[in-house]
């Protein structure tokens, strides 16, 4: 064996150092969120931040352009390598670019934002919050146009490409405004067909425990390896730690077990991409999850695709019912089949974005990236959003949000704590997952049939082929050529909603 | 104000860093013990270790020493800030003195004769762990030589120094030889005693909700802030987290609820210690807690001292019975305030060091110091090691371990995970507690008259001030003195142990 290391042998042991340290950072922030208590907060903040000082400085050590160069031009890597040098490349350009000031005063200025943010939401106070929107929008412009520059990108483009590295918001607009021409008619139209058939609330109370217990079978069902996994409870669900120790979490309400259900499905959508990436190739860029958009398209379409099937809910009942028959919520028919399937199918209009259905979310994520994507490119200023929000919530959605900031411009974190770039993700991973999900229930037969008896293992079987085993070894869009045949494209987003939702003919 | 930072404030801000790193390793390494999956264990291990390299790496940077000659001859610090550049130096000075290569090798001994331990223990299988354990003190001596010559001590008190900064084996020796020479014989004494007067055995069922119930209600009368901390369950109970966010576990036994309950007071000890440090001084060296001797004699103190007091007990029984009473508990006697006295004050003789009691514990001590002792300095060998063990076992407390080496030689960890030099701090701390609460009741006549009423805040009041405020500002020798007079004497916990045990006379 060669003494001397090879120039990508370095740059593999330098970031999985990284990775490593990264590991211990997922664990720090689960913490944080779910078993830390309240007056530890400061300190930990502040301890978090340090590490990710560190951690910053590792990946933009200089001695790395070097290993990159030495890397980029050696023959006898695999394509995985190849691959892994690809997205070193891009982590360390990006990381390097921004200046270490420009990067301080973003941290700083993002955290007084995000906190003046908790308080003027409440007070519904957007004169305020108005101004120091526009400061932080300030330094995010900056950033935008260094990114630019060195990606050849726009500047709204640079930060998209943050969190979806290779896609444009041009292919995003061409989606988006397809699903601006069929989404708001739709949406009338199933609006006056649901008025006639409406679900009976649920009306608990739902024992927590046995939502505990109904959530952990689903969630061993689905294939979630509780050998390095876990599931707790957090003000806000999500899906922290690592590869090797993930972490869900959701929030029980006794009154009804209709959110912790599907919360739980959700997140074990985004367990099973973490726990299906390519071991070989942990704490290495390459065997991260593709993208943000990727990521939630994994529990789209656990959530949207394969849980709210006709055919899988039907399955559920039974273990619904006799989880919770014997309450009083077995009462007046509100655990009947046709019940659970038109509440987990109730499509509303509403000022919410994390409230909304699957049929109104498209909008609600559109509106912002209309407004982030101008508001980026210098085209309007902060001060013009709430005229904006609510001539677009009136004509997307029909609702009106006039003096309502709380529930309209101001009810979301990622602005004020200077994510741009980021809301259309949401919407890229539900157009995925129809996408997705069409081509694996057409290419193998047996996934719909297992799923209408609680077998998850030839979804989750092609889920792991097709998406999670492949990390990061190549682009979003050959991802989805590779596992669909073509580019992302809304049409099966809006087949999937025209065939769940529209009356049959 | 100047723009120009001074060596010392260079120096502050360098180790903020590292205390703030060291805060998230705490935190990951209380998750480890109590949170974290089983699977997860490898990718943990690793994570750990990187992040331990990076905080080793910033101890020893070079620009370290600068800073330190730089703040050695700055005139106008006060005193903490001294006394923290004292701590610096020390820890800087040990760190950068052992080679590179020694560490890593030591690292990895350490971790396989550990690994090997746990399967060789379990078989009673000395022959096999003798040359492990033979390599691994070959190293230990390595390091034990380099630390002495940098320290001017000998090696064994080189590597004692680095858990009791300042304690000499001449000073332990003196006191544990006052203990050698009236343990044994009062043993016997209290044996007789006790045999005439033998406690009715607890047998359960004891809820496990009822007894962490009744231990968050010790907790919070003892002052401990859930604020800042929390109470889990794990295999082995321990204090850990940050003063910020101090965690304490303990384990539960349906059977009996005397190891869980006397187990959070020991722990919530360790943890008062922790939140009770100079806030002002946070992540400094100097503003954590003093030693590894002055740490136990704050949980001894609290557990044997204060809660095994009679005046103590006799205010909680009402409290056992009051929860335990109507279980099945609460038959034959077993709930009276005799007998809880009777069965927190059994003293036996045993084979293991962490199942003793009180008055037999410091020989199982005694006897470990003995042996490391002479093993560091080269005066016997690792295979002289079962023979001197059954000889001492015998002669100090009577029993015979021949052959039995997993309850023998073989019982703790310490040894096999390299740590030579930890066993004397658990008696330094037994002694400490006896001495500090002595003088504690005598100069503050209401912390022993708050304590029957189950008052702690006198108590914790004069240890905050006398102990935990005082952090590391000055030596241990130095903090004995200043809160009881004299620096350490045996025979404060010679007398404890007399008033407790001897028969009135």
């Amino acid at each position: 064996m060669n003494n001397k290391q090879s120039a990508y042998q370095q740059l593999q042991s330098h970031f999985n150092k990284i990775g490593e340290l990264e590991n211990i950072a997922e664990i720090a922030r689960w913490d944080e969120a779910t078993m830390m208590p309240q007056g530890s907060g400061e300190a930990r903040g502040k301890s978090l931040a340090t590490l990710s000082g560190v951690i910053h400085k590792l990946k933009t050590e200089t001695q790395i352009e070097e290993w990159l160069l030495g890397s980029e031009s050696d023959n006898s890597l695999d394509p995985w390598e190849q691959a892994n040098v690809f997205e070193i490349r891009r982590i360390f350009d990006e990381c390097s670019a921004i200046p270490v000031d420009l990067t301080e005063k973003l941290e700083v200025r993002s955290f007084q934002s995000e906190q003046a943010w908790r308080k003027y939401r409440s007070d519904n106070d957007w004169d305020s919050m108005c101004p120091l929107l526009s400061e932080l929008v300030e330094l995010v412009r900056e950033k935008a146009q260094i990114l630019g520059d060195i990606k050849k990108k726009g500047p709204y483009d640079a930060l998209l490409d943050q969190y979806e590295p290779g896609v444009t918001s041009e292919s995003i607009e061409r989606e988006f405004d397809k699903l601006k021409r069929f989404l708001p008619g739709f949406l009338e139209e199933v609006l006056q067909l649901q008025e006639r058939n409406r679900p009976v609330p649920l009306a608990g109370p739902f024992e927590i425990a046995k939502q505990k217990e109904l959530g952990i079978e689903l969630m061993t069902s689905m294939g979630f390896d509780f050998d390095k996994g876990r599931l707790d409870v957090s003000h806000h669900p999500f899906c922290g730690g690592t590869p090797d120790d993930t972490r869900i979490t959701t929030r029980y309400n006794e009154d009804s077990f209709e959110e912790s259900l599907m919360g739980i499905i959700h997140e074990t959508g985004h367990a099973l991409y973490e726990q299906g990436l390519p071991a070989p190739w942990r704490n290495q860029p390459v065997g991260l999850a593709r993208s943000i958009a990727m990521h939630e398209s994994q529990s789209l379409l656990m959530e949207m695709q394969a849980c709210r099937s006709a055919e899988f809910l039907t399955f559920l009942t039974p273990f619904i019912q006799e989880k919770f028959g014997a309450d009083s919520g077995g009462a007046n028919g509100q655990l009947s089949a046709q019940n659970i399937q038109l509440l987990y199918r109730k499509v509303e209009k509403g000022l919410i974005r994390v409230d909304a259905d699957e049929v109104t979310y498209p909008l609600h994520v559109i509106l912002r990236f209309e407004i982030e994507c101008d508001l980026i490119e210098g085209k309007i200023e902060v001060q013009d959003i709430p005229g904006i929000w609510d001539q677009k919530m009136s004509e997307y959605l029909g609702v009106n949000t006039e003096g309502n900031y709380q529930d309209g411009c101001l009810q979301d974190v990622h602005w004020p704590s200077g994510l741009f770039g980021y809301f259309p993700s949401y919407t890229i991973g539900a157009m995925t997952a129809a996408q997705l999900f069409r081509t694996a229930t057409h290419s193998d037969l047996s996934i719909m049939s297992s799923l209408a008896v609680g077998d998850f293992m030839p979804l989750v079987a092609w889920l792991k082929k097709n998406i999670h085993s492949r990390g990061s070894s190549t682009s979003f869009n050959q991802l989805l050529i590779d596992a669909t045949g073509e580019k992302l494209n809304s049409d099966h987003f809006i087949n999937h909603i025209k065939a769940r939702y529209q009356p049959p003919q």
